[in-house]
């Protein structure tokens, strides 16, 4: 189902004269579970001419892409390397220059983290009409599926999400004055390599150790991991996740609002499946 | 179609004696496009014994709960004044303990200044078994429906919601040293009132007061209305929208990319309706 290089468009059997003109939808995926894909989203991937999608879409979704429709995944081309995000832009280009409606699925919502604004900036250059499609980040599914919220009255004012890994593994320049604010959420996306690192940064900048994390991995799917930490420790307790599953971290009073009310204190330094 | 006093739930004509334990469903309808709901959320809706619902909701999304369902409106009780949490949180229970299976729609994500969780523990406190459904968020909305992204690299490398409005109008303390960093971009819910404080505070914290700041209202709704203009000129730019209807301000170097990419330069300072 999945064309193994994806650079050979040319396989499509598509000519240019497609009277129909072609248009990308920048699809949120959401966090994993199918049902929280938005209805929007659901019948574009129904009805789309060619899915592109990238690793972090769960493979629960792939399923719902009708048999026949071309799928081509761009998370893994040859080699194990992922396409380079140019490589990835003039796919769609060409994609949409065949006449195509082209489903561009990306995990969680496409303008968080997700480079959609990237690729429509060089869809609108190419003149290709394009669309944006909302997805639940995954903050939001690790909440729904923890019982962690994001805000909480007189508890956490506002939240906060950080990339915690540079492009290129340049180093890891945050403000961290700024986000060592115990009255904000901080939720870390793509940080599991620098963990230890943002922690022991954060407590010195003046959070306290003992302030609760969470750490979520594949939220929302049957392969969901969570604990329930503290600063401190959180570089260890998030040991135990697979290796190659995302991770998310969510730092802030509201985690023992979580790992109190929806889970029971006992919850507390055990990895947890998602029920 | 609706119970015109919210407390009068007695009317409903159900015994404690059913079988069934009830169950209440914390779910975000998203901005209020009811293609941006999530296919949980719809289903949720079209099979609950009865919703509850507030102001946020948009009418599109009701006029999606079938007819012959019980639907509470808790944000315009009598002598409109929305019903105090505290009632919202009373009335789940009871409604629950009829053996009902309630949908609590909330506007957006019920995690994301929603009082989500507020609701949750007090249903956790009554031994009330509860599930939460995430929703898009409006601050998603309003980037979907407007190109501008929330993250964008080499550009905002993190975003921030943070609400622009206190409980019982205290006074607005939020920590503006740590807001007024241009490398997040920054989402102020709520911010309608305060707006001008918020950008003044901004600019005497170091950011630039022509940066590029976009209000939205009634996103992704028929009803929306957006515009694009800066710092030191965002209060006056939107003064032109409803009063009533739910604002979101976008502050960042992001705000340029939707500007310009999506909608064309001639689109700034002017009010857009939504296509
Ligand atoms: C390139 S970012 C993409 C974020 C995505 N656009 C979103 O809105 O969720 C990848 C990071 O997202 C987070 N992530 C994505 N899906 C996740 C999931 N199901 N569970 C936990 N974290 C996830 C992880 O932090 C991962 O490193
Ligand atoms: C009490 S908060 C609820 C936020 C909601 N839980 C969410 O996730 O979007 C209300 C604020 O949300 C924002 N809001 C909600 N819906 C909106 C919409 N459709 N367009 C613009 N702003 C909206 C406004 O800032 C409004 O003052």
């Amino acid at each position: 189902m999945f064309v193994k290089d994806p650079a050979m468009t040319d396989d499509i059997q598509l000519t240019k004269a497609t009277a129909n003109k072609g248009k990308v939808l920048l699809v949120g995926a959401g966090p994993g579970d199918p049902e929280f894909l938005t209805r929007k989203a659901m019948r574009v991937i129904q009805t789309a001419d060619v899915v592109v999608f990238d690793r972090l879409v769960s493979p629960e979704i792939i399923e719902l892409v009708p048999q026949a429709t071309r799928c081509i995944d761009v998370g893994k081309a040859p080699g194990n390397h992922k396409l380079p995000q140019e490589d990835i832009n003039t796919l769609l280009v060409e994609l949409a220059g065949f006449g195509l409606t082209v489903a561009r699925l990306k995990g969680g919502e496409p303008m968080i983290f997700g480079r959609g604004s990237e690729e429509a900036s060089a869809l609108h250059k190419a003149g290709v009409s394009f669309e944006y499609i909302p997805g639940i980040t995954s903050a939001q599914g690790a909440a729904a599926a923890t019982g962690v919220p994001l805000t909480h009255r007189g508890c956490a004012f506002g939240v906060r999400y950080v990339t915690g890994h540079r492009a290129g593994n340049a180093a890891l320049d945050l403000d961290w004055a700024s986000l060592a604010n115990e009255d904000t959420t901080l939720v870390i996306y793509m940080g599991a390599m620098n963990i230890a690192k943002i922690a022991s940064q954060l407590i010195r900048h003046g959070m306290a150790s003992s302030l609760p994390v969470m750490a979520v991995s594949a939220a929302t799917t049957p392969r969901q991991r969570h604990v329930f930490s503290d600063l401190s420790r959180i570089s260890t307790s998030a040991q135990g996740f697979e290796a190659d599953a995302p991770v998310l971290f969510v730092i802030g009073h509201v985690v023992s609002l979580g790992a109190e009310a929806a889970l029971g204190a006992a919850a507390t330094e055990k990895v947890m499946a998602y029920a």
